[in-house]
């Protein structure tokens, strides 16, 4: 093989893995459980929702009209015919000239078309003064005004988080149809490395993408199943591959940094599947593996973690969107660069930034560093065309 | 009481929670299952890292000095003495005009101080040419670079995400210290209210509450107690109250959105402690009651789910925090504001927004309704001071 890598576009590297990727089946939990999870099918609306009419503030039903014109030097003056109780429909309609206690989320009974808050009415004995006008529907949520009947509440794709959780309660749902999370296999390897518990001898360094890996895979609702470390020979190589595509869902093999390493997991790969990727014009992360054994993705992630994290986030992130039918969220905000950025044109440079006042600024390092991962809020993405980017650009930020 | 709130400053309120916070005992975990917990105390670096000063690329070990105007016309010769393998020192010191093959990650031999880029390079025999000068130090990352012996790789109350767990695992850590998670008691009150799984009659609406509540307790790292809906009934909510003080570390009430309601909330906290603060100048959310009851924290939030969400983000954030010692970690984001935002002074307004291009934008609606705030980015809060914001200001967007 030659020493130079034929890399890819990010973009042929992204389709290729929603290409290789494996659509999870589908399983019902309950809401409860279902935080990070995928939503499996649209959510709708079982009815309008709120089922009626209701009341934003407390105060008094009233029709609208019977309030205009009203001041505090000539409040309108109207007739209270009762309390609205909650959780109950009022039994009888509100007529011209009369008003209904009510309190804020009780129904709004018949005849009624806004409410008038406490704060601008004064009770006489049964009179009731209103001191400043109301429209109609003010101070009402109406039948329906949050969702109609069957409309769609959240999609299929969708990511439950807090918000979700509450919107499908809303919608009658106390168990709901999810993703099953796919099962992500982690194996590092490296004759250097040994566990975190353990005290590198000379030339030794400590495991940090086993964890780095675990972490991201369970950010992502995934499955983290950690096969520890493997030492550079085929042999062992084969054997870790073998039984982790035959647990998981998809495998992500880290290490290999060097190029005899790099190519024996391309050869390990291959000799269960098939090598489709084996270079991407990203930095860092060029010499990323994406490959298929026993028709599972497997993604060859290079051994600097801050060099994985960005892979992870740039091929790992789509891989799982596609295994899981995730709606594209990659969630990014808008900013202005603070500080110019150099490139290389025909590479996709993914730079680690920080915000700094109105700005991002990047945090530049080598790869191999953790300290400078550590410090970023997320990165900015140099297009393969640009040669760097300027300050005062709006770039856009990918958060972590 | 009076149908007006004595409101205070969300400073204020913010202030209190934080002093009445009880603050958690710390537990050990192991770094796989503490990913989203808070970090008890410092993390430090047990030695130099890396130990030892490593090659970032595939090339050959060299003394710097010995490149000097190394060009593809007149290359640098040198003579290679082995190779480097991963994770054992080498053997010899590299002497002048001498040179060693090293991978990524390799050990850079004694002698040399600085690595040559394979691509840069041919081997004939025993002889390299060198095409292209390297300085001192390239491709190289020293002893200690990303961090110093003793150097905090992590402080206290980090929340554990996936890069803290490879930094975990570098600095020699499979296990960590970290607040044990709060039990927080949710509560939803009203006689209004039916569960998720059911079809609401007449004047009835679904509890979203306790699921947004049960998620945002979640997304903050601690563990949701959910006790389910009571009846606004002084017998019914003390008992609920007794019994998830109890149990729980803090007490979410939600609900009670009518005077009355709240008025029964407030007794009802006071009977087993005291009631601080009932009103903050915060919109949506000004009826919001912050007490303690057997000495915990019980706050008692509005009924509607946006105004409940935006307290529990500008509330029950801090309260969490102070309670496992987060580190102050508002996610909040620079941007640049499309639209106006009137508000009202003296009261200060959390406007939902989502992104649109390079501007946020405000999503109005009432706070009565879910669909907002799920179509919502996060919120920009308008100061008590101002009486609205200006298209074009720039702003700071907390994102949910």
């Amino acid at each position: 093989m030659s020493i130079f890598l034929t890399v890819v576009p990010v973009s042929e590297a992204v389709r290729v893995v929603r290409q290789i990727a494996v659509r999870a089946d589908c399983e019902t939990v309950p809401v409860a459980e279902a935080r990070g999870r995928i939503l499996g099918r649209d959510v709708q609306a079982p009815g309008e929702i709120p089922g009626f009419a209701r009341s934003v503030v407390d105060g008094y039903a009233v029709i609208a009209s019977d309030t205009a014109g009203a001041s505090e030097a000539m409040p309108a003056m109207l007739t209270c015919t009762g309390r609205i109780l909650m959780g109950e429909p009022a039994a009888t309609p509100v007529r011209p000239g009369e008003c209904r206690y009510i309190p804020t989320g009780g129904v709004l009974p018949a005849g009624a078309d806004a409410a008038a808050m406490i704060e601008y009415s004064e009770a006489i004995g049964d009179e009731v003064l209103i001191r400043k006008p109301v429209a109609p529907g003010e101070n009402v949520i109406r039948r329906g005004e949050d969702y109609p009947e069957g409309g769609v509440v959240l999609p299929a794709g969708t990511r439950i988080d807090a918000r979700s959780m509450g919107v499908l309660a809303a919608a009658g749902c106390d168990r709901v149809t999810v993703a099953v999370p796919p099962r992500i296999g982690i194996i590092s390897t490296g004759n250097e490395l040994v566990p975190a518990s353990a005290v590198p001898g000379p030339g030794q360094v400590r495991d940090a993408n086993t964890y780095l890996c675990s972490g991201f895979v369970e950010e992502q609702g995934a499955i983290p199943v950690r096969y520890g470390i493997v030492r550079d020979d085929r042999a062992s190589l084969a054997a870790a591959l073998e039984h982790a595509v035959a647990e998981c869902d998809i495998v992500f093999l880290s290490g290999g940094s060097s190029k005899d390493d790099r190519d024996m997991c391309a050869d390990t790969i291959a000799r269960f599947g098939e090598v489709l990727i084996h270079g991407i014009a990203i930095a860092p992360g060029k010499p990323t593996i994406i490959g298929t054994a026993a028709k599972k993705p497997v993604i060859g992630l290079p051994g600097h973690p801050a060099s994985a994290f960005v892979v992870l986030h740039a091929i790992g992130t789509p891989l799982l969107a596609a295994t899981t039918g995730e709606n594209s969220r990659e969630r990014t905000v808008p900013s202005v660069l603070g500080q110019n950025i150099p490139s290389a044109k025909g590479r996709q440079d993914y730079v680690r930034v920080r915000f700094k006042g109105d700005t991002v600024l990047p945090v530049f390092g080598k790869s191999g560093l953790l300290n400078t991962l550590v410090q970023s809020d997320g990165m900015v993405i140099v297009p393969a065309g640009r040669e760097g980017l300027e300050p005062g650009e709006r770039v856009e930020v990918y958060l972590w």
